[in-house]
């Protein structure tokens, strides 16, 4: 059997408020998802204004970044032309996704759950997303 | 009518077994998949840290290899920007995998099962799958 | 944060060993599938001569017990027609799982997995999922 | 290893031809499938006036019944309110049949592939799938 740390509600409503809190800060509304680390939905939430379509690719960020354990970003530079993870980014049924905005949570070396942020640019989702992260480390 | 030769279970566990040593050897825990020629599911084991989202990625690896007959890291060349096959890395609902880590498993030269090995990088993927196929081959 | 129990792949080859050997003594070859407390496949065997279409079912039916904390057989009672449950067999893709033949593993009152088993009648999938289960908690 | 007999495409011609043959005398024009004994599409045919919708369903009942080892009006008998299979109809994505016009290939008591038929009433579909059996096996 194995013993495994996962987010908790209340950790995922910290990792969302602190993520809603750069987001207006920036003048970006969100979609802002936390996903435990089997990458299960935890958490949701869609700003007022927040885009329709980024409500699934926030989830599927979250989904990547904890089920992988990794940035979504990161996959976003192994799988460009030429690169040795080229196309991953269509496995899944798409849901793998290799655009920033999806992040692991990681305490004390062990990813915990993810959150993935979606409705502005690629560098403002993943700034929002670390927001949310700091915010939560911050109460640990 | 046809006849055919194909992975037994017993075939599909000895598989596993080389894959996982050479997992443990590189110190990357695997998620490995054998298929048989079909493409159909035979046997699946995820190491104890495995990525989550590489037990769907290695079954579609392996489904790829065995039903295509062809390695995958040979699509990941040949749909590359400019090449023939680009775009073939969304077919299938994105089950055809061209990054590295599907084999085709061949027995006097047909095609008799796949092996397909996700949670590392490309190339350790592939390594892990072709100590798995070197295993099986050291028992016929 | 939570802290969760959940199988680990040792685990799991006990809990198929145990399925296996029942699958024998009744002589229908089975395809049984073990997920983590996620709904996350960690193993997998199709037995020599089990049905194609039931390694995706075996699947399904652990992912639906582990995911659900439910026999899949106590949903084909819930959602029968005019019953409360009625249509969530057909829920998340169709992969929510009414037939019996799905388990939780349930250890000190906590589910900690889900084993499925396919290609006999719900009767016997069944049967031989409650003898992987026995044969997992006989080892505690 | 395991060795499989399994329907070339020349006996896939015989089946349809002998089903289209059925298809004419009565009248209805069809949607006739042939699977190998693994569930994948070996040939194809819609008549001149065939249902469109009935192309997937056609190869969905061949690939039931080659994959499931079993005619595809047993499972709609067995999956009736009620009773043990209740709700199989809405597994593998819908893909599971349990509407009549589907049958395994039987030679020497092995299941070598599927014919499925769609177009006309659930009857008429096992009649004609039952004549293409009928040709296939008088060529042997």
């Amino acid at each position: 059997m194995l013993t495994i740390k996962r987010l908790d509600i209340q950790d995922a409503r910290v990792l969302i408020a602190g993520a809603r809190e750069k987001a207006e800060v920036i003048g970006v509304p969100m979609c802002i998802a936390i996903t435990d680390e089997g990458g299960n939905l935890i958490a949701f939430e869609r700003m007022d204004g927040g885009k329709v379509t980024s409500s699934i690719i926030a989830i599927d960020k979250s989904y990547t970044a904890s089920g992988a354990k990794k940035a979504t970003h990161e996959y976003g530079v192994a799988s460009q032309p030429g690169s040795p993870a080229y196309g991953i980014g269509s496995a899944i049924g798409g849901r793998l996704m290799v655009v920033g905005g999806g992040l692991p949570v990681i305490v004390e070396g062990e990813v915990v759950g993810g959150i993935g942020v979606s409705s502005g640019t690629p560098d403002q989702d993943r700034a929002v997303a670390q927001a949310g992260i700091d915010a939560f480390l911050a109460t640990l």
